[in-house]
């Protein structure tokens, strides 16, 4: 393993250290199974969306010019030669002080170049329409290409298909699409004093929490978690387990170990993977600061905090990131955007260190208000009474009572 | 069919017709099924959780009163008399003058009230260590019960399962729960000119978009998507779908019908099911307008709007609620929050209606801009190109250029 000299580094260099993995691979994967899948490469229209010009109203496909002056006083008579059908391709021509029947949706025919609504005609008998209100060319038509182009790049590589790009893909005829593939998550606890759920702990022992709510947000971030279950903090066990992450996943989370103890096991067992090399061993960052990158071939593996609260903090921070890097994701400003509340209460922090306080929110007097959680990061209640998370940056020794602040989700 | 007098309803009243309907039923589940799945019954704590007392640092439990005023200049000398293994149930107890190594995660020692961090001590050889910083009593510790006591109610019913929630489970050993089932929701697509994703289209007829985008809405709000195809403008093979749709699920969407012939056609059938009752038909919002609601026994049948983006803002508006109703969902204030931006531009709406706007999120110096995206909602473009919907109170008439409005999320 190459070492080195380690220091702490900020969120930022922690997710430049992401640069040096490559992006998952790719697969074709159906269009019922894209939703939240990150498309690898861009979809090109191959035709026009849609292909023909549609009526969006129910009314008579006119020539625009034969309804200019008309009005309720004087409407403009028009002869009625047709009727549109849906879903059908017209076949008669309209010509001057002609009109047609169209229903919504319906294809206008040649000739034509606009739609008049219903409400405003009234036919006077089978063959004629009387015309109250003028139209101007192309009112209430969607024409050839307006959705989209043939050629144009309709989603760029690396959008998250939310179900409006599944509905586009559909419309467009896509039935299959080249994702990047869901990255598999090996979970790891460790820990002597941890004993799986099924357990009854005796005094000094605890259920293992972290493997549970670790999976629960790979699965929420788009991965597949593996749950490998618990590693007793011995070296031979510990590597063990961590073979079988090298074996069946691309990234391997361990979380425990916040004894200084067990926090060097882990070490030394990564480090005895050959080629291993550590990105990332202490991020400056509260809570979260013993947190450890290890890169080994394409897979990485980290090293997340025992505390419950710890280890959550920094998946949402820097894992989450990692995932979505991985799938070669470009975020739009409008994804996953912090609410912005007012805080509740004087909250300190250190120079130096990024700082996440767990918040809840509340109303008051239309205002938001994000109100600091306090307690030690071991404890999972702070999470559950919490809505999100306010960061501090590490510039600043502390925020305000009154300042607005960004709540991100957790 | 009871019909009696229509009229439009508002959103509020929408919502108010969902109380009519029966909650879905229970079901048992495991754990790892539980992500995201809202709770039907209370969860009690039947432990203290942790259950008993702990360190969060690496140090040396103590009685406190024995470094009162303990310093570097003048440290406190106290004997060692063994030591904390993780995950042991400790066998000795701390009398006065004495100390136990303890590593984080260890339980407390009787006798012991406090934890002195291994940095403010020296061993001085392996049976006395030098104490340079007092404790206060329970310091640096976490008591039994601190996240939870026995008999709490730790979460209620209502409750969506985020990962915290699933730790915590796993925590109580809480290897099952009890959970509202997920809503099976039918999704069947109208109208002679549209075509199955897999068909060539020919002029005048148009892919299935609303059969996908729905779907995958549905996934995306909890529920299980059945896609039952396309039902031509045709009163006995609609029937047949929406026979198959009672049969299956809980909730069924039929889209398509914008024309009106095909929305008379949709009321029709729906009213030919036996103790069928027209709860809304017509609502003031725009889009969505003609969105018709029906109630068969205890299955809650949708007239959606054909066009494809109204149909998906009415999901999102009235439909995703009506499934979160369904089961049983209690939001929390800082679930699903709009984000504020400013307006980019002046936008007009009519009294009366509530308009859901899309827009696009942008920044400009640090500010949130909210631009609108115009565009006929026939097309599925605008909310590709969408980031959210600014809703506008149907006792305005528009929003101006830089005003502060919320966005959704969609």
């Amino acid at each position: 393993m190459k070492t080195g000299f380690f220091k702490v580094k900020t969120r930022e260099e922690v997710w430049g250290e992401f640069e040096r993995f490559t992006l998952l691979k790719t697969e074709e994967i159906s269009l019922g199974q894209a939703l939240n899948r990150v498309l690898a490469e861009p979809i090109i229209a191959k035709e026009d969306l849609p292909s023909f010009t549609r009526s969006i109203v129910d009314g008579y496909a006119v020539r625009a010019q034969d309804t200019f002056g008309a009005s309720e006083s004087l409407p403009s008579l028009l002869e009625i030669v047709g009727e549109v059908g849906m879903g059908e391709t017209v076949s008669f021509e309209l010509s001057g002080g002609k009109a047609a029947r169209i229903p919504t949706g319906g294809m206008l025919p040649a000739g034509a170049d606009s739609v008049v609504m219903v409400e405003y005609t009234e036919e006077l008998d089978q063959k004629s329409v009387a015309i109250s209100r003028s139209v101007a060319p192309l009112e209430n038509l969607i024409r050839p290409g307006d959705d989209f182009k043939a050629g144009q790049e309709v989603l760029q590589a690396g959008r998250r298909l939310r179900p409006q790009e599944i509905g586009l893909l559909a419309g467009l005829g896509q039935k299959k699409i080249i994702a990047r593939a869901r990255p598999r998550v090996a979970i790891i606890s460790t820990g002597d004093e941890i004993v799986p759920i099924e357990k009854e702990p005796r005094p000094g022992e605890l259920r293992d929490i972290n493997s549970h709510s670790l999976a629960a947000m790979v699965e929420n971030s788009g991965g597949e978690p593996l749950q490998l279950g618990l590693a007793p903090d011995q070296f031979s066990a510990l590597r063990e387990k961590c073979q079988e992450a090298l074996d069946r996943a691309e990234i391997c989370l361990i979380s425990g170990g916040s004894s200084v103890g067990s926090r060097d096991l882990t070490l030394d067992v990564l480090a005895s993977f050959e080629g291993s090399e550590i990105l990332v061993h202490g991020v400056a960052i509260s809570p979260g600061k013993p947190t450890i990158l290890i890169k080994t071939g394409e897979k990485g593996f980290w090293g997340l905090p025992g505390h419950v609260a710890s280890a959550m903090v920094v998946f949402q921070v820097l894992v989450r990131p990692f995932i979505s890097y991985l799938r070669g994701e470009k975020l739009s400003l409008g994804e996953g955007r912090p609410i912005r509340a007012k805080l509740y209460r004087n909250v300190a922090s250190k120079h130096g260190r990024e700082d996440f306080i767990r918040v809840k929110i509340k109303e008051e007097d239309g205002d938001l208000i994000a109100e600091p959680i306090f307690g030690e990061s071991a404890l999972i209640s702070t999470l559950v009474r919490a809505d999100g998370l306010v960061r501090i940056d590490r510039h600043t020794e502390g925020l305000y009572a009154g300042e607005t602040v960004e709540v991100i989700g957790i």
